[in-house]
């Protein structure tokens, strides 16, 4: 390992693990530089979902080895948009992947893109008849090149980086005391994400009603997912450290019927005498 | 890999693959300790589900490589529950992970448990603002630290072994000639394990009816999947070395509608000229 | 790693990851080869699909690092199918699994088969009371032994390469302008590959009349997803080399409602005046 220039490739993809796909990128990395390691950060991002992808890699960037990060979800594949390698913080991390938005996030989690090349240098490519499976023929290779120590600048021609295709996020936001926020991210246990951060709504107390559709809900900041009540909503800082609605032992997710991408209102509380069991009001229509 | 403690961590948990959970920890691991490898157990424990990630911890330990096994089922995460390390037989194996009885099976089947910690030494945490992830800030560095040799006493207070959550599985029994006994695990396969072992049934013959709310059918104690005649349900001595109810080519629990936790009832069927065919009664209403 | 005699083992089977299977194979071999690395090419082959894991490691097999590959589909397990190891090519690939077909296409993807074993010697296995996990008993511990470097002719009774159950894969074909294939494939993205190459329809134009059942639809040859208009299908060469019926950024499985096993029917359009609109026909009854 001490010859490498990097040890780990950190990879996520949208391949699933249905087919061989994530197999073979793997096994061409092992054939070309067969003492670095792969980390899988997932391989189930749903098909297609730069956003959802773009977002794995934001929450998980502090968190990864310092070396290549392959991402790859690319409906695009074959096509226009160009195959790049990101260089971060002068050479901490290599952003391997399609120029679609999708690793922009995780990018900007770790600092500043310090140059980009568009990987168009065949020499370390796997020779193809097709262009389908850039993964397996041009970023599985480029990648194990890079711990090889190939030069980023070798990889193909350079692209300024402020021409790289930005990720674009919504951004939740306070109107006076009405926060309005959309579901980032539903996991496996049903947590849903909001992008608001808990400064975002600090000053406003305890306790809000989360509206969405037809539905009011009265929820409570916790600090905990066990201080939440049972069948209640808590409203937690997530390990992203953002707000997320909560249940305890449940999914809120299946219990409000709210999933990825819907919007939500949350607006404070101060009448604390109110009841604080679970209630769910339907205008009249 | 020769100056570390621990080459291995075996690694089990509810967090599933949708999302980056898994490759978080994997990420924490790989930077505080890059030589040590993590053996993925399962990751899809069905979520919360304490019972049956002991269980596949107690399937799985006697072939486990003997190093830290790190085990997340943990609905308390971040409430009163501690976050434990249990040591085994002296160190061979050291069990990471909540103490709420997910570790306890697996630590049965290996041995004694010498020494257990609460991991309340920050020192060899990760910081975080957040109480949900509990995997990646406490129990991914805690393991990646027993590796790199930090001596098992640093991570914490000692709890007395005797005062750890014990893990309570079901036991099945034989009362007279009737065997009574729980579904303990459906696999991908359909069949269905038992926790009776063929030693509780041993002098009862081979032929049994199988009980089970409204349900009879006759099955047969046989050493291979191939030998269970097409359609039939057979009882075969599994990978864990119990009993379980069993197709050939087919799904057991589809074929009964069968599944974990229900109960069921063996009796010896001594008159070996009755019918072999598969026959399913139902009681009049 | 220098001690190795093999360094790789691509680990392919149907066990799935909802239970422990794949952790324990993988534990025995990093008790019995440390220094080994384990690469997945899939675990979720369709249960007993020796059909859908032959093709998987036939696609996969060009890729692989030379080693032992371990594949595991195999519903006649502990019965009367034979343990086997096929050598490739006098060393460069060993393939180990159930002598029921699995091996053969990705065996001929790769070369000749010089020698083959009856994996029949205990020495080599691990000792067991159970006849339902031969990856665990015997595939596991035997690769891991020739990664260490134990003969291959240790393993057991020789078998001549002509015994082996051979892979019956179907074959497409081209009747004057009548193109006959199946679907061998739907990947994760709703791809369908058909058993026909680019050559096998070279010369018949660029457009084709898809049939199948009552359906009859115009597709278009295309380089790359881009190319294919929206809802329409587009016939790409794919990742094997095959073709592939796909859309851009959706499932053509799903669109066509077409299966792996189907039959469909491909005649070339030669009036490239008619309309380019996607039109589905149903015979009148």
């Amino acid at each position: 390992m001490d010859n490498l220039r990097y040890r780990t490739i950190s990879f996520l993809s949208d391949y699933g693990t249905k087919d061989e796909f994530v197999g073979v990128v793997k096994s061409v990395i092992r054939t070309l530089s067969p003492d670095s390691t792969v980390i899988d950060i997932s391989h189930e991002v749903k098909a297609h979902d730069i956003r959802a992808g773009g977002l794995a890699l934001a929450r998980s960037a502090q968190y990864l080895d310092p070396g290549v990060v392959l991402a790859v979800v690319d409906p695009g594949v074959g096509g226009a948009r160009k195959g790049i390698a990101i260089e971060v913080n002068g050479g901490d991390y290599i952003f391997v992947g399609p120029d679609n938005g999708l690793l922009a996030p995780g990018v900007a989690m770790l600092g500043e893109s310090s140059r980009a090349v568009e990987l168009n240098n065949p020499e370390f490519h796997l020779p193809s008849l097709s262009s389908t499976f850039a993964g397996r023929d041009i970023f599985a290779p480029v990648s194990a090149h890079l711990c090889q120590g190939v030069p980023f600048e070798e990889l193909g021609s350079p692209i300024p980086v402020h021409a790289l295709q930005p990720g674009l996020l919504p951004v939740g936001g306070v109107d006076g005391e009405i926060a309005t926020a959309e579901i980032l991210w539903e996991d496996r246990f049903g947590n849903l994400q909001l992008n608001l951060s808990p400064e975002d709504i600090s000053g406003l107390g305890e306790s809000f009603s989360l509206r969405f559709g037809e539905t009011v809900r009265r929820i409570q900041k916790v600090r905990t997912f066990e201080e939440i009540p049972n069948s209640e909503i808590g409203l937690i800082v997530d390990s992203s450290g953002l707000l997320s609605l909560s249940m305890y032992g449940r999914s809120a997710s299946e219990e409000l019927q709210l999933y990825e991408g819907q919007q939500i209102e949350l607006t404070p509380i101060t009448n604390e005498t109110s009841s604080s069991s679970p209630v769910t009001l339907r205008k009249q229509r």
